[in-house]
Formats: structure tokens, sequence, C-alpha cells
């Protein structure tokens, strides 16, 4: 049996709260120019207490030596296998439930980028100087007008911040077999979509109408002048976690990628802030409606991108102190860990395992006196595949029956 | 998604290089008699000095408490599942392709001892008094010669080291489903050679006559007067390392063995002396030639089998010593083990896991004084199959993309 099915055979009711507190892109690395991790780096006493009647661990987001996207690494934490093709989650989709798109089983989205190319039709500059959100909203809707017409399709465009947007196709027979028509690179012209499999054919010709007139409605755009899209995807059947699992969850994410993936997954989506402070703030507002809160912070992951150890460390304080207001809503469960490490030396998401602590009052107290990287390779929960740990917060949260007499 | 499959799919090239150095049968046992392994025992400062800024770990050959012959101690080295039916290597097929033997995916191999046998037929010696190979070239020789009318398939015989060769079978409808016409044992006569299932009766029945042919060739020789064989077998359509990962790949060891799985699994064989001074010399002229080194030490498991702790600390200390001239290469990353342990109580391969070293600038820094079996069980790595550790040096040598948006 599979581990999720294994999971929701013996899932049960209780009454008991779990917590699940990502720091995103936490793990870090000890090298000899960066001899302390953020984790090591930061001054963080309540976690520091946490630790020591915790148990900690290491999880591996997909697999050993694997690099996980957000998606990957958070679908993996709330128990799905990442690597399973059918919990494959495109860009597109993602980022349309992260702006609260509603999405059917047929729709196709893709993730679009306002592009500057010049009179010969090259690109200069990829994210059209990143064009602030209000920009974006106007083109959107210049561009939601331009389409309203449109034939074959229902097709739709949903600013997103600075230079982003989500196309949204509806109608009967899309496919989400259309390769991505950004060609990651400057000097070249925006690709043409194209199929990527004969059942993407009527939609790559759609998806080519659409972008003509598209860029007609925009040619005169000083910056935005041309669109770039990727990740052409529908939405994956994902088992709720609500009925898998018998829980109430709820989703504290700032950032819609966060809020996309948590919502795909069954999760209630909770509009709050980006900042630990007031997401905590939300958290208790809501305390009686769930018995799951995923909360997301999403900056230590921006400072490890950034290189700039400093910030994640500052992030990681930021959190600490922030700490005893979420011990006082007394969670029976709460897990501290991330989706993937972004190690600063490296400014991007890594293969490195992540340190988890698991803190309850039936989690082994591993009396570790501090939560970092280090502390975590001898904990009492071992390294072990991010998927797993979801399994190990029922247990904590004394969700799971006994398995067999 | 198969990890190897995963693998292949992010793979992508990469400027950079990495080595694999393979202490065979490092791994060793602390025990009451023995109270240091030998990586314990041996003076080993430039391994130590690796290990500080290196990432430590064990890996585990086959599956717990298997011990794994050198075929499959290699493959999961070279991250093929050793225990998938699709990867098993006979030992008939790793002789050949050490000796440099083309094979077609219809000849049939075995690995081959000359023996003696007294006037009643019984054996006295399997190993042929461990005659001279150039005894062994000259016998084979004439083999070959009573051979060459030989009708049912074309039959070759190909000298090895001392009472060694191999036997290739050519022809169509041959089947590897014969079995060892080795007793194992003295006193007894040799085996005929019987089909373990009904497709290899034919074959079996051209061994039989083959091997009346050879042993009446050699009638008079005063040792080598029988032939013993085993391991008949085809080569594996083992999926080429050159194509799953994008790599050019060169294998530099002295033993014809490591050679054939190496080539088996897509290496380009480079030819090369038996110790590490030698093997780094033709290294280091090939440098610019690969993106991937598997370099073959041999010398540990030999004194493991002899269970001569002494011989297997000489051995350490003397790739300890010509360690700076592989660092001086600059190699990206650069792991150390083993393809299984040779514990010198044992005399014998076993089933204990194997310590592992990778450093890399992107490795975290485990801090760790030594290289040995203690050190490695805190290590970074952890304990994982050794077929994941393939993922890993890719991973450290940026050669995987990220995996999902």
């Amino acid at each position: 049996m599979r581990h999720l099915d294994l999971l929701a055979r013996l899932a049960r009711p209780a009454d008991t709260k779990i917590v699940l507190l990502v720091l995103d892109g936490v793990g870090d690395l000890a090298t000899a120019a960066q001899p302390e991790t953020a984790l090591e780096a930061a001054r963080t006493p309540n976690l520091d207490a946490l630790a020591a009647r915790a148990s900690l661990g290491r999880i591996v987001p997909v697999a050993a030596g694997v690099t996980p996207g957000s998606g990957p690494g958070h679908l993996a934490l709330f128990g799905y296998d990442p690597a399973a093709a059918e919990n494959d989650i495109g860009r597109g989709v993602l980022e349309a439930l992260g702006l609260g798109i509603p999405l059917g089983p047929d729709d196709v989205t893709a993730r679009g980028n306002f592009a500057t190319a010049g009179a010969d039709g090259k690109l200069t500059d990829r994210r059209a100087g990143r064009i602030p959100t209000e920009e974006c909203q106007r083109i959107c809707a210049r561009l939601n007008q331009a389409l309203a017409d449109f034939a074959g399709a229902r097709v739709e465009v949903v600013p997103g911040e600075a230079h982003r947007f989500v196309l949204v196709l509806r109608g009967a027979g899309l496919s989400a077999a259309v390769d991505d028509t950004d060609p990651q690179a400057l000097g070249v012209p925006p690709l043409p979509p194209r199929a990527t499999a004969p059942a993407g054919e009527t939609t790559a010709a759609i998806v080519a109408r659409a972008v003509v007139v598209m860029e007609r409605a925009i040619a005169a755009e000083p910056k935005a002048n041309r669109v770039l899209l990727r990740g052409f995807s529908k939405l994956p059947h994902l088992r709720s976690m609500a009925e898998l699992y018998r829980l109430r969850l709820g989703a504290f994410a700032g950032y819609p990628l966060y809020r996309g993936v948590a919502s795909a997954c069954g999760m209630e989506v909770v509009p709050c802030g980006k900042r630990i402070g007031e997401i905590l703030e939300t958290v208790a507002a809501r305390w009686s409606d769930f018995d799951f809160f995923f909360l997301h912070v999403k900056q230590t992951d921006q400072a490890g991108e950034d290189g700039n150890l400093a910030a994640k460390v500052a992030a990681i304080e930021e959190v600490d102190a922030a700490l005893p207001r979420l011990l006082a809503l007394a969670p029976d469960v709460l897990a501290v860990t991330g989706d993937h490490s972004t190690p600063a030396p490296m400014k991007a998401h890594s293969f490195h395992p992540v340190p988890v602590l698991v803190a309850s009052p039936v989690a082994f107290a591993d009396r570790a006196e501090r939560f970092d990287e280090r502390a975590a390779i001898a904990g009492h929960l071992g390294t072990f595949p991010s998927r797993e740990l979801l399994g190990l917060l029922l247990a904590h949260a004394g969700r799971l029956e006994k398995y067999g007499a």
C-alpha cells in the first residue's frame, strides 16, 4: 500500500491542532567561505528552547541530489509524492491558483511575462523592466478588452505582481501540450507556441492567434510590448488532504504560489499578510476554524536567493521573536521546517536535506541545544523523505489509528 | 518515477569534473580482536584534511545485510539498482568485458579456470597450481586451434591472468541458461554442463562437446589438464551512463573486472597501471577528455581478503600520499568510497555499510577530524543506498536541473 493510502486508511478525527510552519528555503550550507549556516548564525532563543524538548531530523524533498521547485517542495510537505506524474503541478496552474482564479478540470493556464522587444522583434528585456503592478493591471485590462470577442476559446489574462500575469483558456477540448514561448534568452524573438504532442495542436493554434491579438493591443507600450508564456498546464487531480486525513486545513501564506499549492491540496486559503507577525495575527483570529495550519514565511528563501546571509539570519530571528505568540495558541503539534534549502552561498534552491523540528507532548525530546543543520543530523527523527512528514505530524497529534491488531 | 529516470530527465551538461575514487573493500570492522578499522589505523593526513571540508556519510551497496560481489557493488556506485533483474551482469560477461573482448547481444560467455585432475578424473587443484599467465596464453592458443573446426557455434577461449580464461560462444539461438561445471570442491570430477531451463539445452550440449574437444587437447598437460566453467551469461542491456547523464566518462582501473563493469555502463576504459600513482599519472594525462573519472584501487580489497590489516592500512596510506596529486587537478567534486566493505577480520566481502566522503564547493562541511567509519556515521550525507550516490555527485557538480517550478 502506498504511504498516502495507508495514512488515509488510518486517519481518525481528534480534538488536536497541528501547525506546520514552513520557513521557505531555510536550509543552508556551511562551507569554507561561509562557516556558519543561517540557522547557526541566527540568535534564536525561542527556537533553541523548543529544540530542547522537540524531536529533530532532516527531510529530503524529492530525492537525493534533486533540487526541488516550490511546487514539488510543498507537495511533499503535504504528504504527496512530488516525483509521481499524477502530482505534477504546472507553473501556469500554480500561478493561477495563487491568484485565486477558479479553475475547472478542462481549463488550461500559462504563466505570462510582459517583455520588451525592439522594432526588429528581438527581445531586449524578458521582464519589461519589471513594470509596476498597477501598470500590469492596466495593461491586462486592455488585453481582456481586446480578447473579449476572441473565437475558439474564452481567453483571459489576470495580472500578477510586476510584469507577471496568468493566461487562462477555457473551452472544450483544450490541451496543455503546448510548449513555452519564452526563449529564456535576449536578442531573439519570442518563440511561436508549438504543440508538444498531436493533442496540443488545436490549442497551440488558439494560443498563437491570442498572442497576435494581445501583442497588437500593446504594440505601442514603451516597455510591455510583448508577451512570453510558459508552463502550460491543467489542474492535476490531487486527492484532497481534507478528505484523506479528515482535517480542516487552513493555509496562511502571503504569496500566491504557496496559496495555490495549498488550495490544490484541499486547504482553505486564508487571506493574510506576508510577514510572520501578520500571519500569526490571522492564525490567532481563525484558531477555532481549523485542525491543521500551514504557515508560510517567504523571507528566508528570498534572502537565500539573494545570497544575503544577514537578511536570512534576520528573517529567522524575526520568526523566532514571534514564536511565543504561536506557542501561546498551544498547538498540540508544531513542526518547523522548510520546503527545501536555499543556501546563501548558492543563491538558489539546492538539493541539501532540510532540518525539521517536531514539538508535541509525545515527541521524543532530543535535548538539542539549537535548531540547526548539525543538530538535525543527530536527531530522533532521522533523515527521511519530506512526504513522510505529514504522517509523523498526524501521529504526533494522535490522529492515526493503530495498524492491525 | 524511478530514481535513475528522474536523474536522466534532470541531467544537464556543465563544465565541471567529477572524480569517483573507489578504494575496493575499504570499509572495515572494529571488533574486540581488531580495535581499529583500517581507516582508523591508517595515517592519512590528506584524507583527514579533506574530511574537514567535505560531507561524510555511509552507503549501503545492495540492501541491509546483503554482501555484494564486485559487479553489483560497482553497478550501484554507477547509479544502477544492483538488485534489479535487468541489471544482472554475469561473471562470464564481466571477465570478457574486462579482457576487452567485443560482445554482441547474442554471445554467451563463461569464466573459465584451468584445473588439475588425476587419472581418476577427480580434481586435485581447481586452479591448476596458478600457472603463469604466459602458460595460460600458450594453452589457450592450442585450444583455439583445436576449436577452429568446431560445429554448432563459434567457440573461442581468451586467456586471462594465471589460470583464468574466458570462454566465448557466438552463433544463433545461444542461451546463457547453462549451469556451472565447477563443482567448487576437490576430490570430485568437474560437473557436466546442464541446462538450467529448457531454452539452455542446445547450448549446454554445445558446451559439453566443446569441453570434450578442449580437454582432449590439454590431456597431456601436467597441471592444466581440465577446464572449469562458471557464470554463463549474456551482456545485460544497461542504459549508458554517457547518454543518461550527458557525461564523458573515463574508467581508470588496473584490473579486468572493474574495467568490464565500467565499459558495460558506457565508460571509456583507459589503459592504466594498477597502483594509485600509475592511475593518477594516466588520469592527469587524460584530464581534458572526460567529465567523470572512475578510479579503482584494488589493493585495499586484496589485503582485506587476505585478513592482512597492515597491508590494508598500507594500501590506504599509499592512496593518501598520492591524494595531493589528485587534488592538484582540482576536480569540482571528489568522492572517496568503496564498492563494499572487506573487513580484515572476515577475510571476505561483507554487508557492512561503506564510508563515503564527498568534497565540493557546495558540500556541507562536516568538520570531521578523520575519514573513517565512525566519523561517517555522524556525517551530513547520512546512510543511504549506494545507487543514490551518483545523483549526489551530479548535484554537487551542478549537473542536475531543478525539479518542477
